[in-house]
């Protein structure tokens, strides 16, 4: 455990629990309340204006004293694709028509910003312990910047090829992102936006090579790990620490949706896919409605995060009549093991089932 | 370590080692290492004859006196389908005249026999200590006559749903084999040949799930381990043991073809795909030419076992020039831990990592 140890100790944690960002799901409320039970809180601020990202980060600091990590995407921001766009609008007017919608009404999906020099002096202004990364990394003269003032860089591979960047460019750790993770897959080494989903890596495979690669940088796994058997199999593996998202999606912390905490409830071991057709960029969800009818990859689907616009008005008609046929209902692999307690309870749950495993099994 | 404990003496082993049934590239010289080393090895049966059976059984007696396991599939054999076949050949035409073949040539790929009456007279005959299944089990009077004579059965399932059914029909451990296992899906309960990969469940979410279902037996994990720490964390997700498929395939015992054993060289964690193009049904492999070209997932190819007879005539002039364009090259996710020793020194190696591993970290 001195991999884990070491890590716990740079970062002032007391549990090796990262709570997964979930950008759409996750706000102050369960960051605060994951970084106050001593493990690594997240808040996710792809979807958050400066505004909104300062107003989150004061509400953590009200509610704990504990270390926190704030998530960015960075992706590139799409040249925009009108003939893409109506392309696609073109091909849901069916699902318009039997909702009785418009497909011509303009939709106002939320977007998702890049980190950008703007969020780069915001972050120097409130000094987050750790700045975590999706889709690779920003330029190298604002990790710059962000490093000057203290802040960890943390960055996300799903493969060893993208941890081997990430290494190169001196993070302080690589979040290891197997392919049981919900959400959206952080792959930044390839720009086909259906690469085949069947080559994304699982867990089990990914960490211990993960680890071969980066030597004495600390390795964080994502991806199916729901319970302690999950936490202590990922340090066997040689994980510093465990990165987990949907357990925490149904404690009441959580900015879950109705239907996506309802459609978690009954939620199987194989009703995931990985899908492009919600925001442009491959994600694993549970199936819905416009995954099982349309496949879930799909080439037409505009670039990320634009893709999502035009099922905005579907989503949120269906929504209303309580059903989940064009919402992202994120999930990994394992949200079978996940139980509704609080978040501070998950952590510890999560640590002390480790724990307790270890003890009885050893 | 009383799960391990239990099914080690319920079967006779002296180490928690399965060494997965790999037709084609695995007979009785491979199968008798590891069961010599104290492992479980395997034979797979699906390709052979029953007098290539006899022999190879024989073999393996001859060789130890150790508990070994006979594999066989399950499958139902497809209805002739003429246009089908004509289809998919005709849509490989221009491989065949960038080769100067004849695409009317008659091949003749080895076939995949089923489990039936016949086989279960010869295990009744020979009577191996274990016999495995791969896409579900034969009719339950099959099962009875080859519990009547004292063998085991393990059956193999990729999701929750198939653990129950297996569980139900009795059988003595349950192979959880993870979206990371290299070779074919086990996947039985839908006949969908295209089923969508990514809903495919990796080992690390799949095991403790497929424990928690079936209560008392035993469940042997599959999928993405290559060395003591994969063995170690299966073990720790709730497994009595683990199945290594592809550390094995570079041994000198196994029978991979030379452009396998090249190409696995050379294997990165993201190098695979699912593939039904090479059979009907989808594998995990390494990307080939015809992989990478067409997509490794089409519903032109034929049902099961069909598909590759006419990809034979490609497969046979590529591998004479060193290529493996259309060869299934199958490989986990983990190819590259592999070491190329002998199967003994495998087996020993992959325990002896996980119990250093144990003492070490606890």
């Amino acid at each position: 455990m001195s991999k884990t140890q070491a890590f716990l100790e740079a970062h002032g944690l007391a549990l090796p629990i990262v709570q997964a960002p979930m950008a759409g799901s996750n706000g102050a409320t369960l960051a605060a309340a994951v970084s106050g039970a001593g493990g690594m809180g997240s808040l996710p601020c792809a979807m958050l204006s400066a505004e909104k990202i300062r107003e989150e980060i004061a509400a953590i600091r009200a509610a704990t004293g504990n270390p926190f990590n704030v998530n960015f995407f960075t992706h590139a921001e799409p040249v925009p694709d009108e003939s893409a766009q109506a392309r696609w609008r073109e091909s849901l007017r069916p699902y318009y028509e039997e909702m009785g919608l418009d497909p011509n009404a303009l939709s106002n999906a939320p977007g998702r910003r890049p980190f950008d020099a703007d969020a780069c002096t915001l972050m120097e202004e409130l000094r987050p312990p750790v700045v975590s990364f999706h889709f690779g990394l920003p330029d190298a003269d604002l990790l710059r910047r962000l490093r000057a003032v203290g802040i960890r860089i943390w960055g996300c591979a799903t493969t060893v090829a993208e941890a081997r960047w990430l290494a190169g460019r001196g993070v302080d750790a690589v979040i290891a992102q197997g392919a049981e993770a919900g959400g959206h897959r952080g792959i930044f080494l390839t720009d086909d936006p259906v690469r085949d989903a069947s080559s994304q890596v699982g867990t089990l495979a990914l960490v211990p090579q993960v680890v071969d690669a980066v030597g004495e940088i600390p390795v964080i796994a994502a991806g199916g790990i729901g319970d302690g058997r999950g936490v202590l199999a990922a340090m066997v593996l040689g994980a510093a620490a465990a990165q987990v998202g949907t357990a925490f999606l149904v404690t009441p912390e959580a900015a879950t949706s109705a239907v996506h905490r309802e459609a978690l409830k009954t939620a199987t071991d194989d009703g995931t896919a990985l899908t492009n057709l919600l925001s442009g960029r491959p994600a694993r969800g549970l199936i819905n409605r416009v995954m099982a009818e349309r496949g879930p990859i799909s080439r037409d689907a505009p670039a990320f995060p634009t893709a999502g616009s035009a099922l905005a008005p579907l989503k949120a008609r269906a929504e209303a009549e309580g059903r989940a046929d064009f919402s992202s209902i994120w999930s990994g692999q394992a949200a079978s093991l996940a139980v509704a307690e609080p978040a501070a309870d998950v952590t510890r749950r999560l640590w002390s089932e480790a724990e307790a495993l270890r003890g009885k099994f050893f």
